[in-house]
């Protein structure tokens, strides 16, 4: 057995998110495993560096597998994307140590969200990016972003359930305006479920003037989280790049 | 009644291509049709400045119909937009002149093709791009796209049928070649049927070393389409921009 990692490439659009569920062969791992079973005629367990949500896409999701695999690793990489559908596809493969886990040993990761700011509808980036009429105040929105930089509990900032830490670091939000269209990019150290498009939606809602940047401070000390921005839809939501040691 | 100019925008993907059929409604011209008598309450007919084929896009197709319609260019945008499918969008709405013609007015046009040129599979791009896997010599294509410019009969270059003029003029061929991807750029004073698809399948072969510079001058001087390149496939493909006086 060998453990290869893997750079995955998705089309978030047509599937319900990275992780096998019970009922629904619908995901991007299930189509992994599936495909790589057949493969190499045995069963594989494919992890993934963390989820994206259904509808989600993917530039450089980053996942590991042990295979038994005789073959150079161009080898492996050109059979399973002859056997990938076209909306997935993998970038890179090399053999890792055996301990290498893709989410264990992640170290931070980064998110983009895309935003379309204009009155024209649209029409080619239609499925990887979040449609908003209203002019946004990009400088405000980079006022707003900076309080939510280095390390908080943002608990009020997602949609996460149960007893462990909420607490992540945000290293750097990155906003840039081309054209009609403003990217924010993320990079920490984690993301809680839902926490990259809560983020978002707080922004732009900052960005629309229908809140203040000192109700996020508010948000974090006294709220909960129906006193956060909306959840801004997946399809604006691209995970870029997983960083390692 | 007023003549309006339209500039449009469609991912032909789902459609089958401009120009209204007998049998289909799956043609912009024809959603065009239906949408505008809709509105307007009349009969309308809207003119192309030309057909696109199917499964061709464009990025600026210009188009014009007469309408009764008393409110605003603005009001006329944002109702057929509010109306159209989210892959075809109006950019751009004026009132012009009623003897202006969209077909008949047209100076020139510009239409890019954009190969994929990569391994790795075009996820993001995939309908709007031709992925050719074999790594293209662009100096070479360059040099070969130099002999089409100027005033040529086209007409093994084409899939042209009949007794009218097939002589055409291109302007400027630019080759631009940005990470993976290849664009190339042809404005011409018109385009027979299949014309660009043509030229960009024999600059192709020609960047694949499958065929020599030589080679085209002699499918002007005694050959017949047979002798020219394959037809790149209609998703590579967009009408970018319409040239009025």
């Amino acid at each position: 057995m060998k453990n290869y990692k893997m750079i995955l490439q998705y089309d978030g659009t047509r599937y319900d998110g990275w992780q096998k569920q019970g009922n629904t062969a619908n995901t991007i791992q299930q189509k992994l495993e599936t495909l790589l079973s057949d493969l190499v005629k045995h069963s594989v367990e494919v992890f993934g560096s963390g989820r994206t949500d259904m509808g989600v896409h993917a530039y450089g999701q980053v996942a590991n597998a042990r295979l038994l695999w005789n073959k150079s690793e161009e080898e492996l990489l050109l059979a399973i994307n002859d056997r990938l559908p076209e909306d997935i596809a993998v970038l890179h493969v090399e053999e890792v140590p055996l301990r290498f886990h893709s989410r264990l040993n992640a170290r931070s990761k980064r998110y983009c969200y895309r935003i379309w700011n204009s009155r024209r509808p649209p029409v080619f980036e239609r499925k990887t990016v979040f449609w908003c009429k209203e002019a946004l105040d990009v400088e405000k929105m980079k006022e707003a972003a900076s309080c939510f930089l280095g390390s908080h509990d943002f608990k009020n900032f997602s949609s996460a359930k149960g007893k462990k830490s909420t607490v992540r670091t945000i290293y750097n939000i990155d906003i840039l305006q081309q054209g009609e269209e403003i990217q924010i990019s993320f990079h920490g150290d984690g993301f809680l479920y839902h926490m990259v498009r809560i983020l978002t939606g707080t922004l732009i809602e900052v960005g629309e003037g229908k809140r203040t940047i000192e109700s996020i401070a508010k948000v974090f000390q006294e709220g909960t989280r129906q006193d956060a921005g909306f959840t801004a839809p997946a399809k604006g939501l691209a995970l870029m790049e997983v960083f390692y040691e």
